[in-house]
């Protein structure tokens, strides 16, 4: 592949000094703005996240800022899930979805105030979702995008690592939970959450101008528990069963084909209840499977489509190997007749047709 | 700078086999999708492009197509241009704004029928703004990205090789409108448009299967006009002053501010109209003006402030050589106190405070 080119328009980050310091050699582009994806290799960088403790720039997961007397009215109408089970510390996965249940987005929100709410998006606009129904309905509201980046940190050691920045209670912080904790004069929300299943935080760091102090001071904090900069990482979220919004899901998809059935149980009225609803009832016609490639396949950067007799039963839109599990790991869009743990398809990946294998669950 | 790193998400297009065969060297990601920005040399490319004919990847320009008999009604509520007065083959230069006027993207509309509409989008997903809205209003539109990918003819030559491609009818477009032409059975919407002033087309190739039949045709027919691969060219394109959303305006700009008031003149109760009207009527505090920085200063990847007797009057977010007029040509947003032709200011460079003097008007 060619390099990135740089402008405005695909913005750096408060930390991007620190992320190229530290070697960064590949990025992506995530909410017009700079991911990295990949620092040492993807193998070393998975194996040192599963030991150790790293520090993501994952300012790319923007915050939709909703605030104002509408603000839980709209979050009423945007969000398949309860939004009055909330606790007021609470980070809540909110597949978004468009009025036939297509998804647009599967942000977290999170409850700052009963009228202040931030939606950390995946890759796509939802402020503009949210904004076209505030304007038309006429809610009093302000809706924007705040100087807000997330930095996340994630790895076995990431409770020593952060409580030895922000004080031991951080250890407190249940999962998807946050706290509102100190760092030199400023308060930033500590959230116990990340796109990884090795544990660890996010922390939302308002203010540019805070982003390098915060890097340096965990990679001061940090040189004994051999702190690195890290990423999202193919590996470990697949081997994790990591849905990624644009991969694996898109408007073509509902909830309930992705897994995320539980959370659609609002009692409100918002926007695609009643298809997913029927969904909900008829059962999806396909839905997420973890599933196994046999051999290395390099890794899915579009469409894998997967067969079984012939006949397309399925794709796959990520996969990777997977060192730990000496298969390559996959996540598949699979129809109801091969969707059993067991069912034996093929997959026509880029090195060829393999032979690929249904999986009970994902890795972890 | 690292290499991007590809995914389902970061979308290669119906054209990538034929970029990557042409040696494409750098790469942006716009609407989830691969942008070609630099294939020789961005001097070389900007050279090449205004003397003979480039074909340019833009299918990143995804269309958001708005169908149904509530078409026209949600185009009158997004566009501050008068849709009335839109003839049936035209393309029309619409900057979408919110309730306060601020920009949230500047499409081309085309008019497919009087209940088919496609926008042509900048980088930002419009769709979802457009779909809050119909939803809302519980409007009659199918709201979708359609399987369209533009595929730019740039050059004073461009309407010679596409006189053989599509026939001499091309030539016969006028600026931008458009002719349904016909290509190996298939019929695809021809513009007389596109994001260079040297002259040219947008195809706006239906089905990706159509993409590389259509890319090798153009070549093949162009041999001995010099065809070339291209790509939006950063020099060129300032030097003529097309504006980039996300860079040079953004959802604190208005339409007015980007000299684009003229495109304001709806009599329709669109959104953001108040907003707009308003500054009509009291003139805007800043404008986008042609800024000449003194040397060389390297290209502007983020914001350059620009100051005046110690105080900031504006800034420059898009600044290159141009290797034609000997100076780094720049588009600034200039505040009202020193956007006169002829004022001196300083910009803050990467390589260092410039001299730098606001210009009557762009250099094409």
């Amino acid at each position: 592949m060619a390099e990135i080119f740089p402008s405005r328009r695909v913005r750096k980050t408060p930390f991007s000094a620190g992320v190229e310091a530290a070697g960064v050699k590949g990025y992506t582009v995530y909410n017009h703005m700079l991911l990295p994806t990949v620092f040492e290799s993807v193998e070393f960088d998975a194996a040192h996240l599963k030991q150790h403790v790293q520090v993501w720039d994952v300012s790319c997961e923007r915050q939709v800022s909703i605030k104002g007397p509408d603000a839980l009215r709209l979050m009423k109408l945007i969000s398949p899930r309860d939004m009055d089970r909330m606790a007021d510390d609470q980070c809540y996965y909110v597949p978004a979805v468009d009025q036939n249940g297509g998804m647009l987005n599967d942000p977290v929100s999170i409850k700052l105030a009963t009228d202040h709410y931030w939606l950390s998006l995946a890759d796509g606009d939802l402020l503009q979702f949210a904004l076209g129904i505030a304007i038309s309905k006429g809610f009093d509201v302000d809706i924007v995008e705040p100087d807000v980046s997330p930095l996340g940190v994630q790895g076995p050691k990431a409770d020593d690592l952060m409580a030895r920045v922000f004080g031991d209670a951080v250890r407190d912080i249940r999962f998807f939970r946050y706290k509102r904790l100190a760092f030199q004069g400023q308060e930033f929300v500590v959230a116990r959450s990340g796109w990884s299943k090795q544990g660890g935080f996010e922390i939302y760091v308002e203010g540019t101008e805070n982003g390098m102090p915060l890097w340096d001071a965990l990679f001061d904090a940090g040189q004994d528990l051999n702190v690195r900069a890290g990423c999202p990482n193919q590996v470990e979220r697949v081997e994790s069963g990591l849905l990624s919004y644009g991969s694996d899901m898109r408007r073509e998809n509902t909830p309930i084909e992705c897994g995320l059935g539980k959370f659609c149980n609002s009692p409100e009225n918002y926007i695609g209840k009643s298809a997913l609803e029927a969904q909900l009832r008829d059962g999806p016609d396909r839905m997420i499977r973890a599933v196994a490639i046999e051999g290395e396949t390099g890794m899915c950067s579009d469409v894998w489509p997967m067969f079984a007799d012939g006949k397309q039963v399925g794709q796959v839109a990520s996969a990777i190997w997977s060192p730990e599990f000496q298969t390559t790991v996959a996540i598949g869009m699979v129809d109801r007749t091969h969707w059993d743990a067991g069912t034996v398809t093929e997959v026509e990946t880029s090195n060829g047709m393999r032979r690929a294998t249904v999986q009970k669950s994902f890795w972890r």
